[in-house]
């Protein structure tokens, strides 16, 4: 524990943490982390069976407990002073625990973390030939708050809760162990981060920064990501099993790809066969890229982009009386939380609508979602009374969610994000 | 017109349907189908946006619509009598009503069953290497309550709807026109027959039976389908796209496949390179079908076969300390019905228990459901609390649903009965 405690405070030091718990003595281990207790009303079964938060209105917040540095370790007990194990604290976010180890004696050290990242690693090494995926996603790979993608040699790190920010010198020591990688970048630019009282940063916080984009061969096409300057860590990799559907879909297909980025499903479709693709995104840079990543697969004279406010481009394809046999929606969360709900919902109705009348007859819609607060049935449906609004019926032929890489608790399995619904028309 | 009802009335007689609707002559087009009509309660908004019922308690149902032939086509009216549709009408079926055709003079013939036939095959050719699939799944395919499963030149027809059964004539005719298949089999053995008032039947209606198993490439397996005297239609092919992640689990893998039937999962992680596979399942002709297929395949010494009660040898291969890397339970459907729904949610968290006590550190369980009553949610829950109650915590890295040759309509879409949850324990 001493190791745990020393490697928290040093990380302090370097990461401008505040952590200001007493470095404990050999005497004096179990008393070593402050304790934070659940209130009765506080759900201890649900913890005990692997539930992972507690929220601030089930935690005694006394004085003490409000007084801990966000990202703080602490032993959480039940109302009954029975521990339940090691959590982080952040008093500022809703989420005020977070369990790290069901061993209230766990010691948070490289080792501790190099044994998270060898287990996250044996799954995706398993699954994919080559080491391009996202390495670590959060709770479910036993790292709450934590976002790793692997880009070969180098690895995006999101540190998106306080303990990971202030832990983050340990973090990257075992990450570079385990997996090998020469360069690890932070991105701290996440809406997450705010949550939690994070400032925005970026660094390069081992090796060098790569000087042009990573080259990631996925579903056979080649994408182009820029793991400094570029959303999120550079690259969706959840979209991957549902870029190798559209591509099952895509031969000798002209095909449309709304809200393109980097070209995620249009570079895919390309490389099964398509006759044409347009990518249409709101980003040059992310347009910029697409094209680097065709001329690199050498299908350049395939493809074509066009900059544009999604909305305005897909009424200016209908008005120039364009179809596509395959038509991909992949817009930015219209719905991340519930407030913004029944205006989400609209807009992908929207969305839909207007997709829907540039596809073919008997060609294929693909609809993405990547809102949180709309669930599969509210989004699918939505996109079906879209698809109605214009006159066209339709079958579901596919629902698809994000990879394997991105492993979900089994408590927190109705949260997960991404949904994607194929459609023919 | 005419040749719609002409060839009902001679499927009539050739099939053994009752069918006593007059003959129209030319002067009598529109006055050709009998008229039902919706209730004032009934749902004429939903029907008119593509949902594709009426239940019994929704119609006007005097004597004239009970004394219908099951299976005689109808013109749907709402209660104001404007034409909804041509329906089908079965006074014996809670669903007493399927929408055939948005014309309510539409001609059910030959030629009308070939446009259905050649745009559900489309679909399938453009996403399937070789004729191996279900060419028609019911509602989605326009084709209500038939199905017809595709084994290169053999087709397996089920007509569980009682007009099907008595237009398996035209349908049959469009079926070889359209797809060439050589050998028709009409398999008239689901439960959904019975509630069509229909008997139980299997005949070879064109061609003759196949004389030994048919041999079915799918992701790389070999699969030997009896399509005379297997379960259903003699292979599962809902299962494929999940098949196909199983086998990217497989690798070196040490393989349980519970309720095996024809070694669907098996011979998938066989063919992606399992160390070896043990089958498990309650019909001796379904294991030998495996073990023909592993013999196909050439990976024989690999895969072992196991005949039993699948709770049964669940604990006694936990008995004999036995460790697995994968294990795939995919068992018969334990909540059909909302009636079962409580038993059979029992039955999957006994399954998911007994399993994951087999499944090695960081090992895979997969477990499927095709029960319509349970749905991914209570499903994803009851496996959740198996695993839990078997001392194993756990991740979901995967779900997924039935492959894209079994569309639903967007209105059904919550009843797609197969969900499959993959846990990393």
């Amino acid at each position: 524990m001493m190791r745990g405690i020393a490697g928290l405070a040093a990380v302090g030091a370097v990461w401008g943490g505040m952590n200001t718990e007493p470095n404990p003595t050999a005497s004096d281990l179990t008393a070593s982390y402050p304790v934070v207790r659940l209130m009765p009303k506080g759900d201890a079964r649900a913890i005990r069976h692997g539930y992972p938060w507690v929220y601030a209105n089930e935690l005694v917040t006394d004085r003490r407990t409000k007084g801990l540095t966000p990202g703080a370790l602490a032993v959480l007990e039940d109302a009954n002073r029975v521990p339940l194990g090691l959590v982080t604290v952040n008093p500022v976010s809703k989420i005020i625990c977070r369990m790290i180890d069901r061993d209230p004696e766990a010691v948070i050290d490289t080792a501790w973390f190099a044994a998270k990242l060898a287990r996250a690693l044996a799954h995706r090494a398993r699954i994919y030939d080559q080491p391009f995926y996202r390495l670590v996603h959060a709770e479910a790979d036993g790292l709450p708050g934590v976002v790793i993608d692997r880009f070969g040699d180098v690895a995006v790190v999101q540190p998106n809760a306080a303990w990971a920010d202030a832990l983050i010198g340990p973090l990257t020591d075992a990450l570079v162990q385990v997996t090998g990688v020469t360069t690890v970048i932070l991105n701290g630019t996440g809406r997450a981060r705010s949550l939690e009282g994070l400032d925005d940063r970026t660094d390069v916080i081992r090796g060098t920064a790569p000087t042009a984009p990573i080259a990631v061969p996925m579903n056979g096409a080649t994408y182009m990501a820029d793991v400094m300057g570029g959303q999120k860590t550079g690259l969706f990799f959840d979209q991957r099993p549902n870029h190798a559907f559209a591509a099952t879909l895509a031969k000798d297909a002209r095909v449309l790809d709304m809200f393109s980025h980097v070209g995620g499903f249009g570079l895919a479709a390309l490389a099964a066969g398509a006759a044409s693709v347009l990518a249409v995104d709101g980003s040059e840079p992310a347009l910029a890229l697409a094209d680097q990543g065709a001329a690199a697969m050498g299908v350049g004279d395939r493809f074509t982009t066009r900059r544009g406010d999604a909305f305005e481009v897909l009424e200016a394809l209908a008005a120039e009386g364009a179809t596509f046999d395959l038509v991909v929606c992949d817009p930015p969360a219209f719905a991340p939380g519930k407030a913004s709900l029944e205006a989400g919902l609209r807009a992908y109705e929207r969305v839909a609508r207007l997709a829907a009348g540039l596809v073919a007859e008997d060609g294929y819609l693909m609809l993405c979602s990547c809102s949180h607060a709309a669930d599969l049935t509210r989004f699918r449906n939505a996109s079906a009374r879209g698809i109605g609004r214009a006159g066209r019926r339709s079958q579901v032929i596919q629902t698809g969610f994000a990879g394997p890489d991105h492993p979900l608790l089994p408590h927190l399995a109705e949260s997960g994000y991404l949904k994607v619904v194929t459609f023919r028309l």
